[in-house]
């Protein structure tokens, strides 16, 4: 073979992640070789011990690979089982089965565990998420819509609002986790296995939960990866969105919250700067597994049926994405649980005409149609602005020219929390609402 | 504003689709003032009626746009509304209602139909590939992987690796769908509503599943629209890859199947041609749609929580996206149910060197280990090489040369109904696994 | 044909754009004909006034079109010149002659046009981006990285940063137009026109600046389309940026600029809201264009060489996305022209830390060594963190407790201006440097 | 430091690669500073001499990375560089020269050197184009559209259909890599240079062309980056597109050619197997390429200007992209080197009703118009259907029935190399045609 196709072709450079479940899958299907009568028990019983002692080399970083020979973790680890046990016993274990379903099967062990430890993490960054929307309960600030100071909300309510994302995320990993788990394990080469093996056992034993229905299929079948790119991609939408706030908010003009230290850069020429490397990262990487989850998209379009090499091209995306959301996870956890929030920086930034929708809404309660107290309200900004004072500065005097409607209970509504206390439908920023959405994420935790 | 601003910022010429749903939101939301309160029976009544009327007009062609002031469909409900029961109690319907909450509302209640639609459409299209398998299930066919002949299989087993993706669509679609079936009504702006709306009663009202759980994400939440187009752009990598296949197999060096006349389109200067155009669209369209999912994630990628204008972009791709998966469901559908196909030309697509891992196995069956049978049958095929005949006509002396354990019993190998049915193993080629492959389709289409 | 597919085959609702574009071609290929006497010259003079006549009819508004026959705007147009010169002439046209020729032409015919307008509404912003940079030169502001505050630049220089970037898209757009400006025509259904037709008179008489070298290739050949996607793709980019930095500056918080009322837009809820809606939907269009250029990527992945009807996609993301370019430049240069900038606010914005490099330049001048001046400079700002004042206030003493090299004319760093005149290199923030930014612009707009 | 965060920092792991261009730059940053007096011509000296032992250090293998010290290849040259000549004149070096102005300047000077070797590469994959088209000008193959046989090419004429795209990339390469060189180096941080640095100087020690026109845009311009991922993602799709062929191609059913054994692998389970995995790794190859550049494009958009930490996700797509088209460039030139072709099959693939055009043609002359021959050819190909022969063998007589304008003479017309030699056109198939394309693409590589 040419040399360059030599190392084209090569995947143990990555693919030795894969060596603890290459040899539990051989295991298993050397057990069901066994049931088959085409292994005695002394077969198996070596086929096991060498499998093992070649998981233990691996372990210790020990295994020796062999460059020329060694083209993925399937070919080294069976030309170590044949150097430890022999070449007869050891040439028995592929009976039936091909490259295709073992890198398949291996590629599903592997990253099942993956997602199990991806759902650890976000459970982790859901629990710091309701613990400090608990803590920080008092702390009034800003709400923005087009970034534009819109009402005042809890800044647990804003906390609360990236949490609601990661919690469908959540949801979706479930149904991600319970389709990857997948066994294509006997399935052959394409057409199936021609000795009768027991999927069934072998789907039991390797902990899956489904036997892949089609052999052509199994094979090429690497949805599993779309999907998990997909989830990814949208998780990283939520946290890059979730950074994006934080970036903005800690701008010496916000000074709403400062990222610690310990997930802050300086500068090699400014000696003041204090930068969010770690959300800006973040937000970078967002893009690269988009990136990732498209173009693992262009690779599977148009492919024909069954197995074909392109998807070789599953894998790096693969290991890259699980590893970076994993540390985007944990470092935007660490952010939040060490993040240093400046409540009264949040409390100078509420300004009384965010209150213009109450003003509205207290002559609604007075009877007056919706669309009107909208207009009135507009009216009593302008006349604020004329003024070149604060809506809740304008006398009674004033507000009654614009409508009769007004009385002097109107100072109850210039009242930030007040306001906030008004929302205390199901998702608004009430307290009684806020922990409402609290204990909802914190019973799903506890209860899953 | 500026003129050009005004058309960027019109979204009635698309997003007037909603007419219906945002008559239904509307009636809903009134309901919920009436339990406030806020509107009497009798208003209440008469903006039910007005709406109705309004619903009517649209679905007579019969609503007259306002060019300069409709700028989305929900100013030009309300417009008419005003016009037709006065702006009085027009004017109350928005008490507490945000132009947001009413977009986010609206889109999920048009998208879940049409959710339903795509859903009975996959449905059909699984009902079509069972069908056919079925008919279809003595016709034998090369089994590619490289899209190189690699063993027999059924044709019908290739058809259902196609299924087998596409039932993975329809468990997915379940999920996209139930998470899309929440309800952001009830929240305001941004912080909730003031007046203490009953929110469960909206959402039971309107055939929800479950209550959006917070106000800020609520107003600015696209991950539906995200997860829509995600799912779709992997529906469509299925279509295209069985469209790949098709459009191969109908070439004249194939010649397995003929793509019907409704399908097919002629050429405007070669007069013998007939164009699988049905199939080569459905690939193309694949493309645009992944587009859409890539572009939207884009979109969404780095905003501030809450509403921000940017994901008005999700309303056009989310239209043209159920479109264009609809159509090409059907039209694969179409294709599919009218495909002729060549059983002759298949079965003289086989060839004996496809059943050199028969041979193998024959061997394995002897006790030979299998990786020194792959070697032996490796050795059977260049000696069929060398002597320019098929493995099928070597003569045993031969054969023995190359390994005493040929018996005269080989010739029973090359037979490539008996090599197919040996697969019996879960998910094979088999008569016997192909049928439960179908019964569990049928199964499932009938169960749900 | 089944009806679905005759629907999903149309192009006319799209393509109709291309009437002008069409009938031109047709006139050149009827000239052309005309050469090999394929028609004689009373042919050639019908086909050309009746083509005019169609063409009329477009431009009047005045084409019927047939929903059942005219399937693209090819077969229309040659539908409607048969009905006007009778069909003995009016077949002669199509000689030799394929539709994917045609298409091919006139698409680049028409989207050549197109760039032209991209590339003078492209130039009007730079033109603006100068003027503007010119008027504002004295105005200081903060120079951010990581969006903390870093440097004092001008906001002039920060506009040019932006127009970096475009005039970047401009270069760009012109090798751009010169590949697209390449000629199909006279190329055949895929292997060359079989009359000797003269493609040099034909590439010469529609403009064009090539002939297109290979036939096979021509007809399938969209590389210009995937060229003018990623370079929208690219000055969306661009444009997003500028978008997001305004949408921030525009915040109450910061205050620095406002959006004219012509390019923002209310709230249907809050009164008091102003929203820079223009910019959130440039910058949300950004990744509706970024998903067209990814999108049309995968439709071409992997297709077979010459046409294929996959690319019929090509036509409707081409049409979108330069409409979508277009209104995007028009709308960024109107709120650009518009922008009421606040210098007061961006002077208050100022802070002594961000003179911290200065400080350690200024050692630097003094002999220190650069690396111990970074320290030092640190130490500084230190220093007025523990004393609560800025590092402009500290006294002698105490900066020459940290540092001896300290001396009197260290207040003369304390001053944003002398820090930005300092800046005198190429490219920097010193007014001259600006002006020559400037000039550069204006001549590159001029000179060409 | 958060240790999770060390890790998330680092580039060094994959930014070593910058080893020799860092020092390169350096010592012309050096050689400027010491134009400013801010190094003695001893200073100078030391500091080059230091760099070259640096850089020697690397180039034999025997830097020694300070793990917990050296972040990225900057600080570990500078670390090493104060130890080899000391603190006191290695810490001039960095006078005034921010560490994004050295990334900036050595990721361009990096990748110059991969354009000028890749653009070597691709012109090597046309010379053999070139050459292979000039080789086998004799043999004849069926040209397709819709991959159904259409009309007799040449295969060089199929050969240089994918070299005319490959020109493309040729052409574009050329711009990308003159924008690619232009010069940020002394733009200090963000805001310029404070000594008045001359950068022309710099920028032409350091072979750009160009020098960066302002301070904010060159510290955070990756639009370069962008340009090679578009670029290389264009490249790509071409790749994969002649990939697609080739495999179609060498399907057993087509047999038009075979992949050389060097590039070819094969089965695990089925000896008889010889698969074109290059091909197929190409094709999945330009998926992950096409993510890359639509990956990092959502991470450049809404960025805010000048430099944000998001934009360090530039240099591993970057560093993949060149290294996995240069790959992929020289397999593709290795599989067409050694590609057997199968001019027999190719020819026996050649069917009559392939010359239906021809037929039709053969009338035009006789002066049928074009829309009615090409109704009369349709008539022939019936005809010959319904009588069960090729459209070749049907008697005068039964012609002359569908039309009496054919002739004795209309037995030439079914020639297939008689048909080629038709098409004389530009671009089209006949023997100089094909000639004129090979010698304009050897000219253009003679030529520049």
């Amino acid at each position: 073979m040419n040399d360059l196709m030599v190392t084209f072709n090569e995947s143990l450079p990555f693919d030795k992640a894969l060596h603890e479940v290459d040899v539990r899958g051989s295991i298993t299907f050397a057990k069901a070789l066994r049931q088959l009568d085409l292994l005695t028990d002394k077969e198996l019983s070596e086929i096991t011990r060498g499998l093992e002692a070649v998981e233990k080399e691996w372990a210790d970083g020990k295994f020796v690979i062999h460059p020329a020979v060694d083209e993925d973790i399937h070919t080294a680890n069976e030309r170590r089982l044949a150097e430890l046990i022999g070449p007869a016993i050891a040439g028995k274990l592929h009976t039936g089965r091909s490259r295709n379903e073992q890198i398949a099967t291996d590629l599903r062990l592997w990253v099942r565990t993956q997602l199990d430890d991806l759902s650890e993490q976000l459970r982790t960054t859901l629990a710091v998420c309701a613990a400090r929307a608990k803590t920080e309960i008092d702390v009034l600030m800003p709400g923005y819509t087009h970034f534009q100071r819109a009402q005042p909300v809890r800044f647990s309510h804003w906390l609360l609002s990236h949490a609601t994302y990661l919690m469908g995320d959540l949801q979706r990993l479930h149904g991600v986790r319970e389709r990857t788990n997948c066994c294509p394990l006997g399935v052959g080469a394409l057409s199936g296995n021609p000795f009768g093996i027991d999927r069934t056992f072998i789907t039991k034993d390797l902990g899956f939960s489904s036997v892949h229905p089609n052999s052509l299929a199994a094979v090429g079948d690497r949805d599993f990866v779309a999907e998990i790119l997909q989830w990814s991609s949208l998780l990283m939408v939520h946290l890059s969105r979730f950074s994006e706030d934080l970036i903005i908010y800690s701008t010496a003009e916000f000074s709403f919250v400062r990222v610690a230290d310990a997930y802050s850069t300086g500068s090699s020429l400014m000696p003041q700067k204090k930068n969010p490397d770690s959300l800006e990262t973040i937000r970078g990487k967002a893009g690269r597994v988009m990136g990732q989850a498209s173009g693992f998209l262009s690779t599977l379009k148009s492919l024909p049926t069954a197995y074909n090499k392109d998807i070789q091209e599953s894998v790096e995306p693969l290991f890259d994405c699980v590893k970076t959301v994993s540390q985007c996870l944990q470092i935007a956890t660490g952010v939040l649980s060490t993040l240093k929030i400046n409540s009264e920086k949040m409390k100078a930034a509420l300004t009384a005409d965010m209150l213009a929708t109450d003003v509205a809404d207290y002559l609604v309660v007075k009877g007056v149609p919706f669309r009107q107290t909208h207009h009135i309200a507009g009216a009593v900004v302008r006349k604020a602005e004329e003024k070149g004072v604060s809506i809740a500065e304008l006398e009674l005097p004033d507000l009654k020219q614009i409508s009769p409607e007004f009385e002097a209970d109107i100072v109850d509504v210039f009242d930030f929390e007040r306001s906030v206390e008004r929302r205390t439908a199901q998702g608004g920023t009430s307290r009684s609402s806020v922990l409402n959405q609290i204990s909802a994420i914190e019973a799903h935790l506890t209860g899953n």
